[in-house]
């Protein structure tokens, strides 16, 4: 028998699913609509029957150890899901303990970028390290931060914002309500936002003149400035200036061995990594200097998520 | 036999000493100079004499099941003092590895801001917590931070440096060489600067305005906001604003249970608790927001460093 875990993520459109082994393999994986239930019950009732179903195609015989889930505002300690903005279930969604009447298996939840940190330490780039942090760069910045080998949770399970720290006073507005949040900045909606401030501010010739903030995308931003482009370089320098320096006071907080960035921003590779890194040792103490590595994920992005989500039930039970 | 600790605290002029019972009660204590003996094996063998002549001079029969020391820069992992700016040993002194030729023992160092956090687990205000901050003010800001129950010492050992995260760019100098630290703001030293800063700017009328920088203390600042001397009371307004603010994005990293002030100037209880907290709580992320207790320390200041020190053996001996 395989012992296999399973791993769920769920996004405001689709909830993924994977089966996975230890070693990090993943036997089967596909989708559902988180939508298309209204109610969480109709919902988890259509994810149990795919799972099943899922399960059952696989040749190998499997047993299934425990289900481990990473979504938006997922609290480890309660099991619950609380005001994500993103879903359609609203307050505080007793995740776990509905989906228990469906399973009776070992079974824990935590947030989407928590997920990929246990996936990094379970299966990537950090499985020898006991101190380190991933950033996932997406629509917002998301964090996992590890310390003495265990998730840092905190006192109510929602340690790890530090898409939220607050790195321009009086700054860019966040949806949260909130002036100056580092995702603001950090994050492909930031960086497209930093593209539209020089814009304005410099004369500099830019492909991006002719283009609309709503057509703008990340990804035109790291190929702009593979060709050269100065404003896209320029929204680079400036957006590792901004990660870079917050990061230097990560670093005072934990000390970590290494950063991990992960997710679609995080693509442009040396693009965002060479001015992150140099600005965070501008302005980190000397005693810190030198000794923290920037990284790229050891995640692939395909599917980076489910895999997380199923690294913690290893990680819970301790296999 | 009554076991017992010892616990140290090394500083730049005296270095303390006291043998602690496992309840906290300190059966003696005492001082050796610092300075008088240049050479660390000199001091080391002054220290281990005056130490058993204490013990020898206790009626109770005692056992000393290890030693603690806290000292500027001191590295948990290596038992090394490196690069203190305060002591007279320069470079990387290989303190334990010193001492242990003194003794047969269980022997631990950290800093002192770690050492504080340590007492205040074992024998202070913290006991139930598993996830909280001390922050000591005194001629700097020193932090020690606990998450899942344990000292976050980060990969080199030198975690939880808040007093050096950067809270106005491009602001004060600091002895580091870097500006805008948190610890030219807030700390004994900060404040006065602040004081000063207050007195250029504005006109108000303060009894601040005969009295020299050299001759100014932190004491003199709540002594005066107590009297109701607007310069000394927007000083602790202000001091309360960089602390809090620089707490939120504490909070986003680790969420903790509660913050401990502790130390010279947060003698001035809710003169410097009261604007710390508002300030901090109006730059939480809201799933934050009322959760995080801003408390005095439960550690009485005499003696507070030697007990943290003495209470890292029981932590580390697991009793």
């Amino acid at each position: 028998m395989k012992e296999v875990a399973v791993g769920i993520d769920i996004g405001g459109t689709f909830t993924k699913y994977g089966i996975v082994d230890k070693e990090g393999n993943c036997l089967i994986n596909g989708s559902i609509s988180t939508t298309r239930e209204k109610e969480l019950d109709g919902f988890l009732k259509v994810l149990k029957s795919t799972i099943d179903k899922a399960a059952t195609s696989i040749k190998e015989a499997i047993e299934i150890k425990g289900i481990g889930a990473g979504a938006p505002n997922g609290n480890f300690y309660k099991g619950t899901i609380e005001y994500a903005p993103n879903l359609s279930w609203k307050g505080i969604v007793p995740f776990i303990d509905e989906f228990k009447k469906h399973y009776d298996l070992p079974m824990f939840l935590t947030n989407d970028a928590n997920a990929a940190a246990i996936g990094e330490m379970v299966y990537g780039s950090a499985k020898h390290m006991k101190n380190f942090i991933i950033i996932t760069l997406g629509t917002g910045l998301g964090s996992g931060l590890v310390v003495n080998g265990e998730l840092v949770y905190g006192h109510d399970g929602f340690a790890g914002e530090l898409g939220h720290l607050t790195i321009v006073p009086g700054g860019r507005m966040c949806a949260t309500g909130r002036r100056g949040s580092m995702e603001t900045y950090v994050s492909a909606p930031g960086i497209r936002r930093t593209v539209f401030e020089l814009l304005a501010d410099s004369l500099e010739e830019s492909e991006f003149r002719d283009v609309t903030f709503n057509q703008l995308t990340a990804k035109m931003i790291s190929d702009a400035a593979k060709k050269g482009d100065k404003i896209a370089l320029q929204a680079f320098e400036l957006t590792g200036k901004y990660l870079g320096e917050a990061l230097a006071d990560t670093v005072a907080h934990t000390s970590p061995e290494a950063i991990f960035l992960f997710g679609g921003l995080a693509n442009a590779g040396q693009l965002i990594i060479e001015p992150t890194k140099r600005h965070m040792e501008s302005n980190l103490l000397k005693i810190f200097q030198n000794k923290v590595k920037i990284l790229p994920s050891g995640l692939t992005e395909t599917n980076a998520a489910v895999m997380g989500a199923s690294a913690l039930v290893w990680k819970e039970l301790g296999n």
